[in-house]
């Protein structure tokens, strides 16, 4: 809860629980931390986190919605009521900004930046020096061919006179040709996919691929799908755009498709992010049939398709689509040294020169050129094929430690889900928000970080938690499992 | 003209000039090349350019209009009324990307990407072999201490596990906090700005802060100003913000102020893109009041402020700004290898953090962190400064040169800017537009190619070129010079 921190800390200050939760809850609305329009949880969910009675929530709710702060909707639950002023005092001592254009607006109300291996916020973290993080996305980086890599970049940087210079100058902001051609290849031998090089862009992280589809594709008055749950920074991509979000349902066996108004939808098909979960084929060609009767657009964001233990490799839904609707993401961000951030996308021909506009309109040139042709150098050697093989039988075995470890040790706590390839292992949390808040408190203080999720589709809010291990060494995850299991076992009882 | 290609195209292929003209402009029409509502030469000009008669133009004209292809108003001119329908044979063969959101359907129109090294397209070009090119911005690289530099890069290399992958993790979208502080330090040293660190984003080039801040700031429905003429980049900002141009006047002393009814404005004070001029210190003060009146924020493109080799350095505009309404940008385009695509932004404290969100909306990490932190060293050293130093006394004598050649050779085709700084000389044509037509077929034809400009300011269209110089030898430029008057003198006089 976005009040949690603020709540202990008012209570430490001896105020008494009723007047610390009323307090924590107002200071989260006046921060932006939840934002108008946003559920509450019930007070019976607030009641047994907090070992408070449900009439004290009750007052504390009765309190804010008297005051303006929250409106309850019979039968629905208790919803933030009050919209931050940006004519506030912050603003005062600068009235040159007051005037954001809506989309301005939309960006100033937005989160923390978006990236997948957000680190859950640490202040409570006693154990900082012998921390388990299985809340870093990082490619284990000593099995990389740094030398190799290097090679190539150097031999770049002793050729950039004249050939980069002119390169640089005349290269379009879609990218080096030769990666381009390079990455068609890959596609077409590792995923299936047919695609022309002069239609893939090669792009700064999966991030800018996302966001700007959303905003060519999805602006005020239309909605766009996203899985729930899914990435943050789809849900940020969509609300900077202006577009309304829908949240589709996930079952064991990826997302339940519905025949949504919408334009466009996300979906992580073969590994669905973060649960693992694989859609099916008859759901693939449910939500292509979809897709052509709504006259929508589907992006498949293949986040790590490259990593598979066992069982076959699936298709990319984009091998099924013939219309042109299916805009693929790939990324290398999985693969390659943490600071090289590169992504690329799989644009229909139709809108391929339109994207690239986008693209030049925030920066015309190609970003990143001389890692570009680095990494078109070390495709077109074969080396980089070798490197996934590599790196694929090493992850094999930290992902088969991994997940025998957590169906031993953590079978009762976490349904693990069943999974054969990434680099992430997903569980969903089996008690109830109180218990979960407790292991929560509790990992912090045994000195393991994970990454966490919600999920608020019905009955009732589900958590779950992912482990990403590929950067922790054998005895790390060992020592990162029997932690969580303390968490899970001793439990903290209250703040 | 957009049409002209065409026209000589259809000659030659042994049409009257009218049915050529006819066909041309129509065909300029459908492939979007002359846009809805866009203002045609009027019939003078045209048949002074053509050496055709007015009456055929006048025939040309109406027939076009009778098609609904133009609209005459009186008093105004011609203007096309003809707009490209979206639902044409392109995207019927992929009906998917009939639906783009209004921003998409902007940037859908936009023309090519901006850079402000826009070749003149070459298909008149005969010499291709011994072309002298004043259209390319570009450093003189064979100055540039590639050593050092390389040496910073690859020191980041090598350190680069696990130093690199952390900070890469860690660093913000605004970029390496060494970076932001050494910015800091260069432009409290060398441009009178008192900034901190924390205000000052690291962008992908000045384009990016451009586009982010059209889009914070202007939406549709607002106004934003911008210099006529000006660096093609921000008009398109604009135009895919959804925000209205105002074409600001500029009069020999930069722009002329005005109680603009509008939200933004670009400006260029210390060397007015693209003509050089510099603007009075009284209408900085003027600006910066009618900012303060319409509650309005200044954008201030120091763009190539690094090189002055005569008089005193400009103070920036944002030296003046006691309100946080000047938002300053600079860059590195200029002074370091061409592929190293870094800029700077010194925000206004209140919307540093807005800016942050924006930036990491299309990236959450920072792009180019390799270069950014071998900028750093590099700055840190000095030895940045005095890169800097050795380019201004080696650029100096290419400058002076050149100015001398051009006042001595071509002063009576050419009114020259007078001017101090920067890697290019501007001049105003002093000739009408059918001469100026001419001339540039004839410099085509002559392998010299420069970058052309023109404002619509009354009374009538002015028709200006700039010359890039920096990456030129001496003999170079002599030999350009000599080219530029050969066609200015000889002129063509038909296709």
């Amino acid at each position: 809860m976005q009040f949690h921190a603020a709540y202990c800390s008012y209570l430490e200050r001896n105020n008494t629980k009723m007047k610390a939760l009323y307090q924590a809850i107002r200071d989260a609305i006046h921060e932006g931390q939840i934002l108008y329009g946003e559920k509450l949880p019930s007070t019976r969910e607030l009641a047994a986190a907090y070992h408070i009675s449900r009439g004290v929530v009750n007052q504390v709710y009765d309190m804010l919605t008297s005051q303006g702060y929250l409106l309850s909707q019979h039968g629905k639950g208790t919803f933030v009521a009050y919209q931050i002023d940006l004519s506030n005092e912050e603003f005062i001592a600068e009235p040159a900004v007051r005037h954001l254009s809506g989309w301005g607006q939309r960006i100033r109300q937005l989160g923390q930046p978006a990236t997948r291996d957000m680190v859950t916020p640490g202040d409570a973290l006693k154990q900082s020096g012998a921390v388990i993080d299985f809340s870093r996305y990082q490619p284990d980086l000593s099995k990389f061919p740094y030398e190799e890599w290097n090679n190539r970049l150097y031999a770049e940087v002793r050729n950039r006179e004249p050939d980069l210079n002119a390169a640089s100058a005349s290269v379009s902001s879609l990218g080096d040709p030769k990666l381009r051609e390079a990455i068609a290849a890959y596609l077409r031998r590792m995923r299936g996919i047919q695609a022309d090089a002069e239609h893939i862009a090669v792009t700064a992280g999966s991030m800018q691929a996302i966001a700007l589809l959303t905003q060519l594709l999805a602006g005020p008055g239309d909605l766009v799908v996203t899985e729930s749950p899914s990435y943050v920074g789809i849900a940020q991509a969509i609300q900077a755009a202006g577009a309304g979000l829908v949240e589709a349902n996930l079952d064991g066996q990826g997302l339940v498709p519905q025949d949504w108004q919408a334009r466009l939808l996300f979906v992580t098909p073969s590994r669905q992010f973060p649960t693992g979960e694989m859609l099916s084929l008859e759901r693939r060609q449910t939500l292509l049939e979809w897709a052509h009767r709504q006259d929508a657009m589907i992006v498949e964001d293949d986040y790590d398709s490259e990593f598979r233990y066992r069982g076959m490799h699936v298709e990319p839904l984009k091998t099924l689509d013939k219309e042109g609707r299916v805009i693929y993401l790939g990324s290398f961000t999985k693969t390659l040294p943490v600071e090289v951030r590169l992504g690329y996308v799989v644009l229909p021909p139709a809108l391929a020169d339109t994207f690239r506009k986008a693209q030049a309109l925030y920066e015309p040139r190609p970003v990143n050129l001389l890692e570009q042709r680095a990494l078109a150098a070390f495709m077109a050697s074969g080396q980089y094929e070798r490197h996934l093989r590599r790196m694929n039988r090493f992850y094999s075995r930290k992902f088969l430690v991994l997940i025998q470890l957590l169906n031993q040790e953590l079978a009762s706590w976490f349904e693990w889900v069943d999974n054969d390839a990434g680099l992430h292992v997903f569980g969903w949390w089996q008690g109830d928000a109180s218990a979960f808040a407790d292991f929560r408190r509790a990992a912090r203080s045994e000195g393991v970080l994970y990454s966490e999720v919600s999920s608020s589709a019905a009955p009732s809010t589900k958590y779950g938690i992912y482990l990403s291990f590929a950067h922790l060494s054998e005895s790390e995850l060992q020592e990162g499992v029997m932690r969580l299991k303390k968490a899970v076992t001793t439990g903290f009882k209250s703040c």
